[in-house]
């Protein structure tokens, strides 16, 4: 089990089923905690159109994907509607050693399960809609989509919700300012954790 | 060991030892989460002017003080300046029962230790001025005590402090409505970790 090295940032799993509106949070987020990133994740599909590589993910082919799977390459990956997605061992061992970054991952539970296999000092939130109708509705007021896959979209999101036993926190988005309020919040208190501000303590504890 | 009953208050237990600026920080703290409230001590000591009975503490006399140590009435108590206080053990488990009541618990490192032993559950936040220099400044310009006074008080602030490595959080004391606003964000955070919100989990899980 690797472990982040002393006194490094914060890695912030969030676990958003479809749904829970964690598009306008993490936007929302980005504005009043600057200090954070996104962990950039590898995909497979074809950037759309405004997407850049590198900022929004590292556009790799299947094949280039297929072949960082058989090389173990990544801490997580899952297949989402036929496309690969998956977060890369280099990419959080680069951030785990610049030490003062913290990021945020965007990953379904799996993902999150093997991130705290290997960083067990992770935080992981899960993000919940209000309700239960909330989230139906929510998944039906799309209108793009027939009974099918709303039902397979809804059933998918119940079966990731019933993982959150083991997360750390959870966030209900019944209001979008007091929701990225509260992971504001979540990430200030993470970070005043005494096993994170030991650096800080040993200073003050040998100062005299 | 007795837990507490699921979905009850917060206890936050916080230790700041003299020169951390703790009074500043609690009156402000009243202010900003009108939700939380002290848990009262009793003591000894006589009370002050304009003190209430029941409000600020439970005024009792040294007997009776006794006569409760020896019942084992107290969570954990302490002799300061010759004068004892200490945590009753049936008005913690009356907030407890009441179960939405989140409290401050004001104790030094050693009253923590036992009410951790006690209630597990609990959230542990220690105080820290910002510096060293700050520390020694900050006891010194009170001018009311002589150069013994101060330095025992001193020596006593490090011993506390060197307890610091068990504790969940810290919170430096440099700015005053930022380490108010720390404490009010490590509160709702610790309010919205998932073993303090399976009644709403379940709820949402069983909505459907």
């Amino acid at each position: 089990m690797s472990k982040l090295p002393r006194g490094t940032g914060l890695f912030l799993v969030v676990s958003a089923p479809s749904g829970t509106g964690k598009t306008s949070i993490y936007k929302e987020l980005m504005k009043q905690c600057p200090h954070i990133q996104f962990s950039i994740s590898h995909t497979s599909r074809p950037p759309r159109r405004g997407e850049v590589h590198g900022r929004d993910y590292f556009f790799v082919s299947r094949d280039e994907f297929d072949v960082m799977i058989q090389r173990e390459e990544f801490v997580e990956w899952a297949e989402n509607y036929g496309q690969l997605y998956g977060t890369s061992r280099a990419v959080l061992e680069t951030l785990a050693r610049e030490g003062d970054k913290d990021v945020i991952l965007d990953v379904d539970p799996l993902g999150a399960k093997a991130i705290k296999d290997r960083y067990p000092q992770a935080v992981f939130v899960f993000i919940l809609p209000p309700s239960f109708e909330e989230l139906k509705r929510r998944l039906t007021m799309r209108g793009q989509d027939d009974e099918e896959t709303i039902s397979t979209r809804f059933n998918h999101a119940m079966v990731e919700i019933n993982e959150i036993g083991w997360y750390d926190y959870v966030v209900f988005n019944d209001d979008l300012p007091d929701a990225v309020s509260l992971l504001c919040s979540i990430y200030r208190a993470e970070k005043n954790r005494v096993m994170r501000k030991k650096t800080e303590i040993n200073k003050f504890i040998n100062g005299r």
